[in-house]
């Protein structure tokens, strides 16, 4: 096989991959949500593992983005591929490190009595895995389009983070028991907006991978 | 000048950036923690500027470690560096946008009367910045040791925010009034704590980067 074909292969071996991380965390959002709804099973008996299966594939994929850049040497996009597949790749391991964290707050939560029925949350979880499937599509595909609908499905995620906060501190003042059970949600709905935020952040690095251009700060320099 | 002194040349103005950017990090965490503590002045009218160094600079890390990669087609150790660079630029890209989110609860804690005095987050900062400082010195310096110190310190920064909330959530049982304020001291205890988890990551890169060997999930695969 020539070095180009090889490239490739390998290339599409890599974008598997990805596909494969994003796949195990959007699996990890569901289903630790899914725990903190239904009440059936603690989340943490089978969170660990698909975290363990993200750490062992971030690393996989920056071995084989060294292999591939010191093998190849490629240049222009390729390169730049190439670089946004390990960021890319941090991103995606932080997001399971998040739901992790959600994990041990839905632990808090389902050994007390139901607070009040979640709506805002579970609507969070499942925009912020919506993101993280398609800013992982849109990277493969070199989608900027499906990129820039990710980074606009970030505000609702922060507005229903905030819609969360205003709900529950009521609640809170006129009932200290609640205190409790409402940090907790409050810090699962934090999780869930930053698991958004770095699916952002995926989204950002494709439309600089394809257009080589750079929108993740877009008042920079200091215009604002 | 030939190519490798070239690259050397090139190797040492990145270096210079990464050390920037990590002490431009710093002051942010200091300046915002100070105001929240001396009540001065709003941490807001500095912030944002030093957000947007961080930003540009981390726009420009990007663009030299492309060049590099591409000009100089590095191997081994140097391809290693310039690929840890990458990460640890936008880890302490994030660590800016969470000295944002701090600014935030400051700006909601320094509008109402002195909850308790603070101890444990002012000490919660000191430790973080220095974590940060050190975790980009022993990237530049390939210093293992140091970098082993970081992870180290994030122990006692995760002890410190447990504190935090153990003191906080009685407060906010007997006194409705003290919630909203509390929780912004929550808050920002868990900004800092994550702005530790992003000096461990680099620390953890920096031991990759230098032993070739990953320390970033010592339990992987399964073992637990």
């Amino acid at each position: 096989m020539d070095s180009q074909r090889q490239f490739d292969k390998e290339l599409t071996e890599l974008k598997k991959k990805l596909i494969h991380m994003a796949a195990t965390a959007e699996t990890m959002i569901d289903r630790a949500i899914r725990e903190l709804v239904s009440r059936d099973q603690s989340p943490a008996t089978v969170i660990p593992d698909y975290e363990q299966d993200l750490n062992r594939l971030q690393i996989e994929i920056d071995e084989m983005v060294l292999t591939l850049v010191a093998t190849h040497q490629p240049v222009a996009n390729d390169l730049r591929f190439l670089l946004g597949a390990t960021k890319i790749n941090s991103e995606l391991e932080r997001i399971g490190d998040l739901v992790v964290n959600i994990t041990q707050n839905v632990e808090t939560l389902i050994r007390q009595p139901e607070l009040k029925p979640l709506i805002d949350i579970p609507r969070m979880a499942e925009l912020a895995s919506k993101m993280v499937r398609d800013s992982l599509h849109a990277f493969v595909k070199g989608d900027v389009l499906l990129a820039q609908s990710v980074i606009m499905t970030d505000d609702q995620v922060d507005a229903l983070k905030n819609q969360v906060l205003r709900e529950l501190l009521p609640h809170m003042a006129t009932d200290p028991e609640s205190i409790e059970r409402g940090l907790a949600l409050i810090l699962i709905s934090r999780h869930l907006e930053r698991i958004g935020d770095h699916a952002t952040n995926i989204a950002e690095d494709v439309i600089y991978v394809v257009q080589g251009r750079d929108v993740r700060h877009p008042r920079t320099p200091r215009e604002k």
